[in-house]
C-alpha cells in the first residue's frame, strides 16, 4: 500500500483536473434536450476507465441513458467487488442562485464546487483514481472488482433494474459497494446500513374546460388550486402522522439499540435549525429530528404550479394544477402498495367536479444491510486508515433505489462508504465536495480494495 | 334618431376595422415590456375621438400609464355624462391555447376574437361609433359627455384614482355610463345595479434558507410549499365559508324580492355545470348559483408556484412557495379591513419556522346602484330600442373598482349598461365579442345619449 499511498500523493492535481472535466459535462439526465451531453459523459468516462487499464470497458445502451460497465478479474481465488456509482446529475436551476457556474468546477476555499461534484462524479471519480494508483504500482488489483456506472439515478434508475436482469451472470459478485451518500459529519466518516426508500407521485388536477374569469364564475365551481391545497393539506395531521389509510402497518420500528446510538452521535438541533435559517424544526411527533430524517417515513411537496403566476396579478380560476409529492419509505413500506394507497385515498379526497391524473415518476425500496458482512469490516478498516479515525455506523435519508434492486435481483449485500458532507448541497444551488475528503476517500477506496482481498484470501 | 341609426347601418364595416385596429395593439397593462404598446393603444383612441369631433382630446400621463380624456360639453340646459371604461387588457397567456393569434382580431361566425374584444375595447368602440353618428348627422350630441378611457383597470385602476382626486372639476357629471359588464344572456339585454368588490393578496412563504434534498431533509423541517396548502385548506370550511374572522359580518343581507328576482331568471345549474365540463356546482351553502356569483364573498387561488414544476422530478424541499388569492367582496365588505384581517388571519395559520411576505395587488369596494335615477331609466329605453326587448337588472359577479370612486370621491352613480355575453371569456383564452350585439349596442348608446337628454330638458 505505501507505493500505492505515495501514486496517490503525486498525482493530486491530475486527480483533480480530470475530476474538473468530468463535472463539464452537463449530463442532466432528467431534461430531454441534454441527453447528448449524458452519453457524450458515458464516453469521457469510459475513456478514461480504459486508460486506467480496466478490462471490457463497454458503453451499453439502454431504452434511456447508456450504462457503462467494466472489470478487472484477474485476481483469482480473492472476491469480486461490484462498484456501483452514477455519472448523471440532478438539473442545476434555479441557474441564478449559483456563485459559480454549475458546470464549470471552480474552486473556493476548501471545496470544488459543480452540479455533480459530490452527487455522484466525484465518489465515482474517487474510486477510478484508487484502482488507478493500484493498477499503475502493481500493475493488478488485490480483488476482482466490476463497475456499474449508471445514467440515469436521478431519474429513478428507469432502465438500470432491466440490466441488473438480463446481466445477471456479468455482475455476478460478492458486495456491492457504493460511494453517493454522506459523512455524519466532517470529522466523522461513516458506513450507512439503512436507507429511505421513496415514491414520487404527480397529481395534476382538472377542474372547468377552461380558466375562468374569478369575478364571473367565482364561488360557482371548484377551484383546482384550491383543491389541490386542500388535498396536500389532508395528507398530514396535527402530529406530523401521514393520514394515508395502512401507511404506518409494516414499518419496522427502530430499536432501543438504535435510538440509543442516534441519540449518542452529537447532533444539535439548534445549530442545524440555525444552518437552515429557520426558527424551528418541525415533523413526527415522537421522534428526534435525526431519528426522523433516517428512520421515519416522510410526505413532501416538491413542486406545485397552477394559474397565474407571473408578476403582478390576473383574475383567473386555472383550469388545471399540479402538484408533485414525494414520500420517503422506511423498511418495509413497500413503495408499490403505497403508491396505490396514496392514489385511492387522493381520489377520496377530491369533489367529484374535478379530474385526478396521477404520474408515477418513480418508487424505490427502503434497505437495511447486515453489519457483519467481511465487506463491511473491510470498509471499516480503510476508512480508519484513510481518515485517522473509526466510522460511525448511521443510516440516509435519501434514496437509493438501486440498493434494494441489487439485493433483490442479486442477492447482494451493499455497502455504503459515502464521502460527501451533510451541507454539500447534492439537489440544490452551489453543489460542492470537500476536497480534502476527496483524497481522504481515494485513500479510504484504495485501502478497501487492499483490505477486502487480504481478509478474504 | 332616424339618421343616427341610419349612419350606424351604413358604417358598419367601418365600425369593424377601426375596432380591429383597436384591438391589435396588445395593450397589456400588468406586463411592463407591453409599456410602450399601451401608449401606443392611447394615442390610437384619441386621435379617433379627435376625428369623429370630440373636443379637449386629452393623454394624460399618469405614474403608470396615461388616462385619455375627451369632451363635448355644447349642450346647455342638458345634463352631463360621464363615460368610462379602460383600453388596457388582461396578458393573453397561456398563448398556447388561443385560436387565432389574440393580438390579430379574427371574426369566426357571430364572433370576432382577440383579447380585449369585449373587455373592455369593443364596448368603448361602441359609444365612440354612438358619438361619430351623433356628430356626424347632427353636428352635435344631445347631452354633453365626458369621457374617461384608462390603461390600468386591469392591474386595478392604481393612478385612476389620484387622477379622479385632481380633477374633480374636469369630471363634474350628472351621470356615469359604463359599458364593461355582460348581459343576463344572449336574449336578455340587462342593467347591472350591482358589482362585487375585490382583494387581490400574494402570499410568499419562505422556509429554509436554500433548496433542501428531500432525503437528506425530508421530516426534519416545514416545507413552504405545505404550508401553503395547509394555509389555503384553511380559509374555507367544509360548507364553503371563509374563515376569516369577522368576515361575513358587515354583508348586506340578499332581500327577499331579490332572491325571488334571481330565482325567477332563466338559469339551468345542469346546462352552466355541463358548459364548464364539470360534473357538479360547489360553492357556499344555502345559496344558488346566482346568489354566489352575484351576491357573496368568495375566496380563490389564482395562482400557486414553487418547487420543481419542469416535466419529470427532482426530490427538492423549495426554500419559497407563492399563492396568489383574491377575495370578491359584496357590499358592505370594506376591502381595507378584509385585507388586514385576512394577513393578520393568515399568519397565525403558519407555523413559527416560515416567514411571510404579503403582497396587495389590488382592492376595489363593492357597490349597489339606485334604480330611479333617470338615467337608469334612459338606459332601460335605450336598450328596449337597441334590442327591441326590455332589460332584465342583474348584478355583476365582476369588480370594476373604479365605480365605487366615482360614488365616493364625485358622488356619481353609475349605469352599468354591459353588452358582452357570459361566454365571451373575458379573461381567458379565445376572447370574443358578438357582432349583432356590438351593433345592438352601438344604436342602444345612441338612445341613451338621445333619450337621456329628451329626459331631462
Amino acid at each position: 500500500m505505501d507505493r500505492v499511498l505515495s501514486y496517490i500523493e503525486s498525482h493530486r492535481d491530475q486527480a483533480i483536473e480530470g475530476l474538473k472535466d468530468f463535472l463539464r459535462i452537463p449530463s442532466v439526465s432528467t431534461h430531454p434536450h441534454h441527453k447528448a451531453d449524458v452519453s457524450r459523459c458515458a464516453g469521457f468516462l469510459a475513456d478514461e476507465l480504459r486508460r486506467i487499464g480496466m478490462k471490457r470497458v463497454n458503453i451499453a445502451p439502454t431504452a434511456g441513458h447508456p450504462i457503462v460497465y467494466a472489470e478487472w478479474l484477474e485476481a483469482p481465488g480473492q472476491p469480486t467487488v461490484l462498484m456501483y456509482g452514477h455519472y448523471d446529475v440532478q438539473p442545476a436551476e434555479p441557474f441564478e442562485l449559483w456563485e459559480s457556474e454549475p458546470f464549470e468546477p471552480t474552486i473556493r476555499g476548501d471545496n470544488l464546487f459543480a452540479r455533480g461534484s459530490t452527487d455522484d462524479k466525484g465518489q465515482v471519480w474517487l474510486h477510478v483514481k484508487a484502482l488507478e494508483a493500484h493498477l499503475a504500482q502493481h500493475g493488478r488489483l488485490p480483488v476482482n472488482v466490476k463497475m456499474l456506472i449508471e445514467g440515469e439515478e436521478e431519474v429513478a434508475s428507469a432502465h438500470l433494474e432491466t440490466y441488473i436482469e438480463t446481466h445477471k451472470e456479468e455482475l455476478e459478485a460478492d458486495v456491492v459497494m457504493v460511494s453517493d451518500t454522506t459523512m455524519y459529519d466532517y470529522e466523522r466518516p461513516s458506513i450507512g446500513y439503512g436507507l429511505r426508500g421513496l415514491v414520487y407521485m404527480e397529481i395534476q388536477i382538472e377542474g372547468p374546460n377552461k380558466d375562468l374569469h374569478s369575478g364571473g364564475y367565482g364561488g360557482s365551481v371548484a377551484n383546482p388550486l384550491n383543491v389541490i391545497s386542500d388535498i396536500i393539506a389532508q395528507l398530514i395531521d396535527q402530529n406530523g402522522r401521514i393520514t394515508i389509510p395502512g401507511f404506518y402497518d409494516h414499518i419496522v420500528p427502530l430499536t432501543d439499540t438504535e435510538r440509543t446510538a442516534f441519540a449518542a452521535l452529537p447532533f444539535s438541533e439548534a445549530t442545524f435549525a440555525e444552518r437552515l435559517g429557520v426558527a424551528e424544526l418541525k415533523g413526527e411527533e415522537g421522534y428526534s429530528t435525526l431519528e426522523r430524517i433516517w428512520a421515519r417515513p416522510t410526505l413532501d411537496v416538491n413542486g406545485l404550479m397552477g394559474g397565474f403566476t407571473g408578476e403582478g396579478s390576473k383574475t383567473v380560476i386555472a383550469s388545471k394544477g399540479m402538484a408533485k409529492i414525494s414520500m420517503r419509505l422506511v423498511p418495509d413500506q413497500d413503495p408499490e402498495i403505497i403508491a396505490e394507497t396514496f392514489e385511492a385515498y387522493v381520489r377520496t379526497l377530491a369533489p367529484p367536479s374535478v379530474k385526478i391524473n396521477f404520474l408515477r415518476h418513480g418508487t424505490g425500496k427502503p434497505i437495511l444491510t447486515p453489519r457483519n458482512h467481511p465487506a463491511v469490516k473491510a470498509a471499516d478498516y480503510a476508512i480508519s486508515q484513510g481518515f485517522g479515525i473509526a466510522p460511525v455506523y448511521i443510516r440516509e435519508g435519501g434514496s437509493i433505489p438501486v440498493v434494494a434492486t441489487f439485493q433483490e435481483r442479486l442477492g447482494l449485500p451493499t455497502v455504503l462508504m459515502g464521502f460527501g458532507l451533510p451541507d454539500c448541497d447534492a439537489h440544490a444551488p452551489n453543489e460542492k465536495f470537500n476536497l480534502q475528503n476527496f483524497f481522504r476517500g481515494i485513500k479510504s477506496a484504495a485501502w478497501f480494495y487492499a483490505e477486502y482481498g487480504k481478509n478474504n484470501t
